[in-house]
């Protein structure tokens, strides 16, 4: 870290300023899962507001009531003590099965498998079955698909649509206990570990190899590479690294009928038939469980830095991204956007000093991680001067040690937090081609200002509107924070924010993925030829449907 | 370029020899289609084996004579005039339809699309017809699939398993006319671009905006980025640059029924359900024809340096890898294996004077390619001091311009050129974990060598068994040079080969596709589970299997 030193004089000279160390760490937004936050209410009808208190919350409303358009398939059995006692036997172990059908006290024990992390979504399971193995997952499975039990896949329960959790009854398969890492190849970098495997217990052991995962995101300390890959997660450093698609190299899934299909490949290069494993990238488990994963992951970079950006318009964002990406090129490897809107919110709810003295409309924190820290703050040190000369940025600060880099991370990894101790929130994870990024969020705005809906006192039923995201990877986070329920708000959004969207080819669900909650909204991104070859894929894959239904498609 | 010239005391200190400039260069090695080669017949029968002269290759054998179990499929109708007349009237431009049905003449016009550029393959089809839009491509298909007659998708017909050439006499739908660039987008780097569009011609587009694309193999001057996309090409930077499954955004693609499938997203994320566009990437034209790419490209990279060692071991290749993977990291872009059998190769064919002065077992050419000259040569630097210090490399030389930049890379891009002017080859292009990479080669000598088969002199059918490829993607080429076709020596081959690769899980087409030559072939690397599905696959896209018929699976 003796190089980072070097850029001082160059900091002094533009009068950068140093990272101030606010108390939020990056660390506390990492284990958000450790305290529930208020509601998310995007795509919300009047009945999924939510009161903003976790306690409220854990008593909130079953998703059938929230969505009474729902009804319950009526071909899948209903279960009963017989079935229940076929998995006993399966699993053998007694903390395999949580069976609230012949229990009457296993309610408390079900219900964290029935809810989501928001506590928006919440089911009425009555069972919860933990294989230790592909052969159980896939004998659960074949009994499942003979009975027509229904069933939902589920990770570490993360997700932010809706999908791990039952809508109904159905039955949850959760992948916990298959959590070893099985293999790893110092030389070409293949991990192989069992879909349950902690993503961030999958990068600590890396580390300790010199590599690291391939993906990282806000909950990596409770999210599971098996619900990772199923949901194609994108998260901090899809700039850098890439996507699953290019990054997975092979699956072991099991079909609804208890197949079991090994294409747990781990050469880079297999070009002999149709690459399937693609197929349950994303698919939100509705065609398989993926029960192991093998993954390229790079080399772990010993340098790292970190600066931090004020800017005055959202052009001159992407001058700077444009720059940053010529200049720092193949060091770069994140480069994430925040407007002041969501930095005011991080800051009235942390009370921690800013990191620069002023206030931009944009800010913009810049990551850089190499081989040889000499050599990166030198490509930096010329990069800050070429951005503050030619008055792209309009002020800076560089992180000096690792706290400083934790610091300024958090002021990116904080809004989603932030945001949630506020109120409810309409959240749209979006896609956009980059040059209209931010022009979303301010037609948005405008619409809710024309309205008469935002504003600083409690009249106003929104507090504001934000724009933050993966500026390296066209994603935009529009969220519309606001103080309670309001059906003048959401009729102002939707389809507002949707169909603005589908003008630009943009994509609805950039990285979040569709669920219960962006399933009717498929036809917003994808036209009805695309859609009816993946009902075709679902039907091939599960055609009796049990398979994470009422979702998705 | 003034920061190579910093290396040169330490190429004296560690005795590493400059490159000296055989005349064969980059440029003939990649303009390969122009003088076509002798005969490769990896996989073959006695009745596979061709004369070596391409004069007597061009009169070679029909498909349909080498492989005399293949039938025509009789639910295939027999083309008719009133077929062609209707594709004239829909195609209008007189240069867009090759007609062999009613001229007598075209015999000489038809050939080249009939035969493979190995001029190992030869179909007999009679009407070849150059749709120049997307709708052309579906109203052709539409009324192929309405009438029974079976077509082959045709690219640049540089593929080297047959894929891209009729077996019998299906239409063949060749794109070239749809080969213009249609978008380019110069912050994100996307670029749209029909599917016929030259790869060479893309990648020179995109130098001139600062791009490369991600993409580059041997054939680039006639390949097209629709053909590299249907069989997901791997080529020479795969290790930096990652699989076409990560960089390709988009696909546009007709189906056998003519349904056009627009999934021409030009986002990095979009988690709006099945990405099935993946299906299309390697599916060599049996489910769909594409017919427009948006794919990805990264910066150019302004600094480019080429070394090349000569190494006494394939442990030490392995360690050569390693360091260069940790000290080089981000700025590597190729590290690629030649064993001394291929460089012998290689200099009897040229004449050229070879790289270094010794002859050592192995060779390795690393290349890097970064965004500052000075911080590459650095590391470069200490990387060979590193490793020449270490004892790991024997041998050095470093390409000091532009021009030994390409004489260097000819000695490994010459390898298929110098055999094919040799005489008869069996290729395989296989990916095997790392540390058995070269036991293959080794492996298979040892039995040519037991069999009495491989000597310098004319009595022994083998001139040598030799062993090269792209080291960083676990690819290696496994080429089998003879002096003629003898059947014990495919005896000592076949299918020991391959079932060596099996029982380590490799591929036995790591980037070279299926096409004709391994579709029988599949089975060593994929699960009939797979192939069951692929199959149901195939009959859900092309119910009647209209699309490249008697290939692939």
């Amino acid at each position: 870290m003796a190089a980072r030193q070097q850029l001082t004089p160059v900091l002094r000279r533009l009068k950068l300023t140093r990272a101030s160390c606010p108390s939020i760490s990056r660390q506390c937004a990492l284990r958000r899962s450790l305290s529930p936050p208020a509601r998310c209410f995007s795509n919300s009808r009047r009945q999924q507001f939510q009161k903003t208190s976790p306690a409220a919350a854990v008593q909130g409303k079953l998703t059938s009531e929230t969505y009474p358009d729902l009804k319950r398939d009526s071909r899948f059995a209903q279960l009963t003590e017989e079935h229940v006692a076929y998995f006993r036997q399966l699993l053998g172990s007694e903390s395999a099965v949580i069976d609230g059908v012949t229990r009457s006290d296993a309610a408390d024990d079900i219900e964290p498998f029935n809810t989501d992390w928001m506590r928006k979504y919440r089911g009425h399971c009555r069972l919860v079955l933990k294989p230790g193995s592909t052969e159980e997952v896939s004998q659960i499975l074949k009994y499942c698909n003979d009975n027509m039990l229904a069933v939902v896949p589920q990770g570490g329960n993360t997700g932010l649509v809706g999908g791990s959790v039952p809508v109904f009854d159905e039955i949850v398969i959760n992948m916990g206990r298959m959590n070893k890492i099985l293999e790893f190849d110092e030389v070409s970098g293949t991990l192989v570990a069992e879909a349950g495997c902690i993503l961030e217990v999958a990068d600590q052991f890396l580390a300790s190899k010199g590599y690291i995962f391939p993906l990282d995101l806000g909950a990596k300390g409770s999210c599971q590479i098996g619900g990772n890959v199923s949901t194609n997660a994108g998260g901090l450093r899809l700039l850098r690294y890439g996507s699953l698609h290019g990054n997975v190299l092979g699956i072991e899934a099991v079909l609804a009928d208890g197949t079991v299909v090994d294409d747990l490949c781990k050469l880079r290069k297999n070009n002999t038939g149709y690459d399937l494993k693609q197929l349950f990238i994303g698919a939100e488990g509705t065609i398989g469980i993926i029960t192991k994963v093998s993954i390229l992951c790079p080399q772990r970079s010993p340098a790292q830095n970190v600066a931090f950006f004020g800017l005055e318009s959202f052009e001159q964002v992407q001058r700077a991204f444009r720059e940053a990406k010529g200049q720092l090129s193949e060091i770069l490897s994140a480069f994430e956007l925040m407007d002041e809107s969501s930095q005011a919110l991080v800051r009235q709810v942390t009370g921690n000093k800013r990191p620069l003295e002023g206030e931009y409309p944009f800010y913009c924190l810049i990551e850089t991680s190499g081989s040889n820290a000499d050599h990166d703050s030198e490509k930096l040190q010329a990069f800050l001067e070429d951005v503050m000369e030619k008055g792209i940025v309009a002020d800076g600060t560089l992180a000096q040690d690792e706290t400083q880099i934790r610091s300024l991370w958090a002021w990116r990894e904080g809004i989603p937090e932030a945001l949630s101790h506020l109120g409810g929130t309409y959240k749209y994870d979006v896609s956009i081609p980059l040059r209209e990024l931010y022009q979303l969020v301010e037609d948005t705005r405008a619409r809710v200002e024309a309205a008469g809906l935002i504003g600083d006192t409690d009249e106003f039923p929104v507090r504001a509107v934000v724009g933050y995201g993966h500026m390296g990877d066209a994603n935009l986070h529009l969220n519309v924070s606001t103080r309670r329920f309001d059906e003048r708000v959401e009729k102002v959004l939707e389809p507002f924010v949707y169909e603005w969207i589908a003008e630009r080819q943009g994509s609805i669900s950039a990285e979040h993925g569709l669920g219960l909650m962006k399933k009717k909204f498929i036809g917003y991104s994808r036209n009805p030829t695309m859609v009816g070859l993946m009902k075709n894929i679902k039907t091939t894959f599960d055609p009796n449907g049990i398979l994470n239904p009422y979702k998705y498609l």
